[in-house]
């Protein structure tokens, strides 16, 4: 029987302010990714969330950031690589210190840090170097076929390659950026076939309608907003008539 | 053969702004309290600091505070328990992160929530919940008869008492507030004199001339500036002569 | 014709993070209070709150806080006074920058700060010299008979007394804790022919039924939810029928 | 008689964290670059910075950054053009707030972004947005011929040509970039005579040998330690000796 992690991006909450859906996205998924208090997230939501996500038996990891709350970890910056090694060890930590035996389940960079490092070989394994001095057998997700893979294979740290239903791919396995027209797929029947497809295949059809290889461990959805929502639903009933199963990678 | 800790503020360094002599302190002290980026530290002071004290076989400490780094975690802020729990475990946790094995000696709350809790059990309460989250055996260092002391008892956490030998106490236990006259001792050798005498007689004299019951585990020093090395070069010269030894709680 | 001012805190959204509704509360208001980035808001969004304000001819007032986007300004914090005056000036004179001539209406203390110096004279003393730095004539908003409106007048500076149609009062004429049942009043007819009665009479009854006499320069209203929107909207309507007529203080 | 305008950066404290040594550098300078708490400073060191240049007779100018404390400016930042613009202003009002008429000489760009602005048109074009929303005539400091001065004459913004004494420069005008061999020079006499040349020449001589014709109204000086000002020092001498005269652009 195939199976597929879905993965997704909670306790974005921070303070007084208030974000996601996370109680019923959760149900749906099979592993989270904590903001770490970088560019969302803080102590109590922090706690909050990966109580939820144990009890509701969701693998939960980390999910690091550039140190940006006013760019919600979207801005690219220029770091020192040790910089970023010392960053991402710090934030896993403070996350991995409200689990149940101190342990994570995987480490995914953030927003900016995530597709910066997606193109940039030393910005990726200054990422994988942060993450091994915290643990090296904690695994990192990273776009399927980019430079976060190939660090991660070069220094031996187990990695999850990650895809997106939702987005367009180009001809070389990367996605079509957002300002693009059809950069992302809104219809959950559509998405829905759509992933179950890339699992199978372990592939997916470009843009430009060439055929891409793509390893597929695990799927990133969202839980922002009800249309979000929608599509992970659907997503869910797609696997299970395809006989599929939703697990943690 | 008496023991005694010494414990020093370390990693109070951020970014561009330098603070401290950790270097030339290290030496002299059986355990570090290693500020966590709340008050003063970042990831890269707090990996060079943790890598820096494990050279040196110092103990390793989290010196977690109020989020304040404007104000260096001196002025009291009326926060919710539940934050404060939750505060405690995130900054301890992320200090922990660098250490070799994820574990710490010890807790010590900084400046003004370490001289709150002293005399608020319900905040000591709160922190030492943040503490046993992280870790139940973890101990927390307080001031010798606080508070934090009396919590720590209430909920089974490990505690080191803790004295200053450079400040003059009251009759009640408590230090004598830094503003008025005689508050704080200068002269290294009355300093080194007056260790020696606390740790023997596990009492000190109060500025008013009263004989005042003081349970001793550990001294806290100070390294900021060449008056302070001078006082805890004088300081083990003189528990070396009593044949006090110097070693982590 | 007697007259009244309407004030609301506006722009208090931060980068991703959205909070209140102001272009729907800024046609009922004929104030606002803005927030200068410690507790909320940040350059875009001041930038767009007083845009909006001048747009709809509302004042624009200065909305200034304790640094704690965490805690949303409402915890207090123990800093030096020289501090919080210069906080305060650091605070006015950024929102002042993007009104048109440099000039704000007022200047409106928030959350924990406006709380503790409406009891703390020096306090409230020290805010009032921030803001004189920045302006000997611009007015202060404060709680009606509080210690603000006491500093205010001690230094010459301008006040606006502020009252709260939806708040308890207590004998001496200050608010019933928010804890206490009772404290806030949630009917829309009965806030809005409350604060006309208090208007009328410069006067309000306390929970404990004593006659309290209460100068009222100005009302404070929310924009936050639905709830709060369906206030205003009654509140609007009783003062047009009882010939009140909202303008800026 | 000639005249040129030395500048300095003042104001990089931040809280218990001390730096530069401002006292000593401020009778030397005829302009500051105020840090607006961005980077470095914080409302109390702003206060005091601006009253001692005041009281010095040195121009006050604003000294706006990324939004970067931990890396003191100096790391680049993707940010949206609007939300630069604004940040912008934000930074230079608050600090025009704490001069006596709210007025300032000057705005000069701090580290990355001034650095990345004199290479990109379109982020110098959202600087000087964010200057004029402010002041329409407060003139922006640039490097000598960077698309900063490019930008300010393209929307009639005044502008001073800075020049760096102590810096090699490129063939093509831009500055020799401090990770190769001498590009910095540190011999008080030979930056003090390279600086009167620069003057009387309005040119350089660049690294590799050309003539560089280079506008130069202002001169940066810097006060971090004690070898930077033996360099000023020795600059006063020789500008002195030269007739040329130091004051504000």
């Amino acid at each position: 029987m195939q199976t597929v992690d879905l993965n997704s991006d909670l306790g974005e909450s921070y303070g007084r302010y208030k974000l996601g859906r996370d109680a019923e996205v959760i149900p749906l998924i099979s592993s989270a990714n904590v903001a770490c208090g970088y560019h969302a997230g803080d102590p109590d939501v922090i706690r909050q969330t990966v109580d939820m996500a144990q009890e509701n038996q969701v693998a939960v990891g980390a999910h690091p950031s550039y140190p940006d709350r006013l760019g919600f970890g979207r801005r690219r910056m220029d770091m020192a690589l040790d910089d970023v090694t010392n960053m991402i060890t710090y934030q896993i930590a403070a996350v991995a210190g409200f689990t149940k035996d101190h342990r994570l389940h995987h480490v995914k960079p953030h927003g900016a840090i995530y597709n910066a490092a997606a193109k940039d070989r030393e910005l990726a394994l200054a990422i994988c170097r942060g993450i091994q001095r915290f643990d090296p057998q904690l695994p990192i997700y990273g776009l399927s076929g980019s430079q976060l893979i190939v660090a991660a294979k070069q220094v031996d740290l187990p990695y999850c390659s990650e895809a997106f239903a939702d987005r367009a791919y180009q001809a070389d396995g990367t996605l079509v950026p957002r300002s693009q027209d059809g950069a992302v797929l809104t219809d959950p029947a559509q998405v829905a076939q759509r992933a179950v497809k890339m699992i199978q295949d372990q592939a997916v059809t470009a843009i430009t309608g060439e055929r891409v290889p793509l390893r597929v461990d695990s799927l990133c959805v969202h839980g922002d907003n009800a249309a979000a929502l929608r599509i992970v639903k659907a997503l869910r009933k797609a696997l299970a008539d395809a006989n599929i199963k939703v697990q943690a990678f």
